[in-house]
């Protein structure tokens, strides 16, 4: 999550020194350094306390290292220091030996180029087991309506301003996903309610569910974070893609790009942003407004006709200029440097509770939605091949690597492997991972073309759409 | 605009006896008869008074007859009657004789078949020339920002709860357009704000200055209404086509379907109505509630579990039924029947400032916005021939006729017309209206395949595509 909250983690970490000043122009700097802005510890996990009331299913937590990859990484103590080492930024995948991923899925990552202390990804891959309800008495439901189900669960979080975030929604949303899913034993078919709709509800409201969570359980934490979640789930013939945040999904299906998710951040949501600044001012603080403008307002310019665009609107249009259009833009900032409130780059996702406005109080967790979008692909509707694959990326992939340069590695990638040869997906995930990386030349990681790599953390799961059928 | 506010018109216009009760169940009733429910006199024309301030550019309104049809149709006293009988529902289309419309376009309508005293559905079709703006001081600008421009325009207007609101509208919503539109001789060219995209932000101003106008000239009207507002803008290549409300236009370019609208009703728009709700309760007044649910709640389930949507989900989920889940939903019914507080059914468009949930005071205005979505078309991407047409539909058209039952019309009546003949597009707008209306038969307006035709007033604009070279 390269570049996407500038200062709130200096913000956030500063402990006695003066925050740093507020930029005055849109035209924001890069994101600190690692030497002035990384976390001056790492962040801790959460607390071993369980969540309270039912909708807090997941176990306890205990207390862990400072730092963790995902287990099914299945790192030694060595591999653990080489997978943290920002110099090398070696490309992990799962060992050959030892159990494999379902589906055959390929698995693989690098750490940042030095931009924070660890790598801010975290990765989840899981064969769930859900029972059904019980009624409310406590006694089982009729074997027919309880009967339990299995759903496959593929979780990619990337974390920002400290790693907590992301650490524990790797560990924790498939269970609320397997909580909320208790409730498919209840339905019967209706009119208007799918079992389709139920199951992304479900998923809604685990988002939502882990995001109270987080809320609750952060008490006592210095360090605070957030992180963008895309997750999959597999449930009885149709795969759900559930995005809140920056990090991407598409499928690559004979050779075409199906897009499975979109990105969430202050300009595709500009309008809801501005909309809730309009509708709820204090939100502002009286620091913002909700109006967007080409460019920061000086007072010299107060009487004068400028560009705007309020909430309702898609196009610009003139305005006079008044006094309360010299506060800084609620939204502000073009592709990678749009910003909210001159802080966050990333509009959806858990955690954040902590955000505060940089040299201020005021904070941003009301504009920032834990709701993903769900998008339905019904496996089912097409004889997939081996060559058809779900790539799901998070945002070091994607800054670098265009989709159809990703649907190319698949085809070149795959087609040097046997069809049967379930090692193919792994391989493809580090030459997706390499690709986005570059090799060091010239002082910096650069790609083929000469162009600068990505020093973000990188993730990939590659996921065999003929999976379920063979390898299941 | 059958339907669309269900008793809603009978409690604006009822004077003394008691207001209709609110329905109880989701599952509503028809719109109430003409004999009941029809306004007891014509709505009457806007005042004559010119808007205030810069913001209302439009000119002073003359008092007129208590109905009126579009001018371009030039109708006689007796043609206007024709026009305005329900029993014999003749087509109207501009005679053969006189001035053509621009572009050759063609119009057709028909008047409802009992449901309102009159046609509510307005149009207007014009050419109108944009001065460039003129400095503060009142001088002129230098030749070069302030030369003018033309554009033509093409709105048709669905009126509900009376015809006032889309007689105004079509009198006068291009003008405040023409207002807009001087700002682009202000404009030089920027990187973020393109030509195109101040375009689309002075039609959206423009629909929203008419709807403040609107608020402010409804003073002293007993009935007061709204309308559906779809216009078209051509200027400099492109065809701007703004929408706010339920009538629909595609493209049908050498057969294939371009749509061009999205309608917006309780359905479309559920998640920004629930918002709304949500953010500002007291807009529900403690009589409704923002969530959803598949069907009212009744008293005795309190406590139960039941599947429910809220503003964030597109999915369902289960919750237990409390006190205010019992209220009535803020967005309830399916497809037609879809309901913003149990009264209307179309959430943007022009008016409605009077309009209040029945049997209270609550106002339903705060729900509806009257900005309209733009899509824009570059008409010189493409080699258009004389068969490729932009139509332009009030619901009427669309309740009972399919986009691609539109794409056939346009095939089989324009293939029976020389490509340079310009009545074939009238010809075209006629059969389309026929082929929704119907004809008399088993005490009803059926369709060829005996279903029923439409009962609403239907509206119906062809547009040349290869008319700006071919017949401007």
């Amino acid at each position: 999550m390269l570049n996407r909250v500038r200062s709130a983690v200096a913000h956030l970490v500063s402990s006695g020194g003066a925050p740093p000043p507020r930029p005055k122009s849109p035209d924001l700097p890069n994101a600190p350094s690692p030497q002035t802005a990384a976390p001056p510890e790492a962040p801790r996990s959460p607390p071993a306390t369980a969540g309270s009331g039912s909708a807090a299913p997941a176990k306890t937590v205990e207390a862990r290292a400072s730092f963790s990859r995902p287990t099914f990484l299945q790192l030694s103590p060595g591999g653990l220091r080489r997978a943290d080492d920002h110099a090398g930024r070696a490309v992990q995948s799962p060992p050959d030996t030892g159990r494999r991923l379902p589906w055959s899925t390929g698995y693989a990552e690098v750490i940042n180029a030095g931009k924070s202390r660890h790598n801010e990804d975290q990765a989840c891959c899981e064969v769930v087991y859900v029972e059904g309800r019980r009624s409310v008495s406590g006694a089982p439901r009729e074997p027919s309506q309880g009967q339990g189900l299995c759903f496959y669960y593929w979780g990619l979080f990337d974390g920002h301003a400290g790693g907590g975030a992301a650490e524990m929604a790797a560990r924790l949303l498939h269970r609320h996903i397997r909580e909320q899913l208790k409730d498919l034993s209840c339905w019967s078919s209706q009119k208007e309610v799918t079992h389709e709709s139920l199951v992304v509800g479900a998923i809604e409201n685990a988002f939502q569910f882990m995001d109270e969570q987080m809320a609750r359980e952060r008490r006592g934490h210095q360090v605070e974070g957030g992180c963008c979640a895309l997750v999959v789930v597999y449930l009885l013939g149709k795969v759900y893609v559930a995005n809140a945040g920056d990090s991407r999904a598409i499928i690559v299906r004979n050779g075409e790009i199906i897009p499975m998710s979109r990105e969430f951040t202050p300009e595709t949501e500009r309008q809801r942003l501005q909309l809730l600044g309009f509708l709820k001012p204090e939100l502002l603080g009286g620091e913002f407004t909700h109006l967007e403008f080409p460019r920061r307002i000086q007072p010299k310019e107060l009487g004068q006709r400028m560009l705007y665009r309020d909430q309702n609107m898609t196009g610009w249009a003139y305005k006079k200029i008044e006094l309360e259009d010299l506060r800084f833009p609620l939204v502000c900032g073009e592709g990678k440097k749009a910003r909210v409130m001159a802080t966050i780059g990333v509009t959806r996702g858990l955690g954040d509770h902590n955000l505060k406005v940089c040299s201020s109080t005021l904070p941003i967790k009301p504009f920032l939605s834990c709701f993903p979008e769900v998008r339905v692909y019904d496996l089912t509707q097409y004889e997939h091949c081996p060559d058809d694959v779900l790539v799901l990326g998070t945002d070091g992939l994607w800054d670098v690597t265009s989709d159809c340069e990703v649907a190319a590695t698949v085809d070149r990638v795959l087609s040097a492997y046997e069809p049967n040869d379930p090692s193919r997906y792994k391989a493809l995930a580090q030459a997706l991972v390499l690709g986005a990386r570059g090799t060091p030349r010239d002082r910096g990681w650069r790609l083929p073309n000469n162009k600068l790599g990505s020093g973000d953390d990188i993730s990939v799961f590659v996921i065999p759409l003929g999976g379920p059928g063979s390898y299941s």
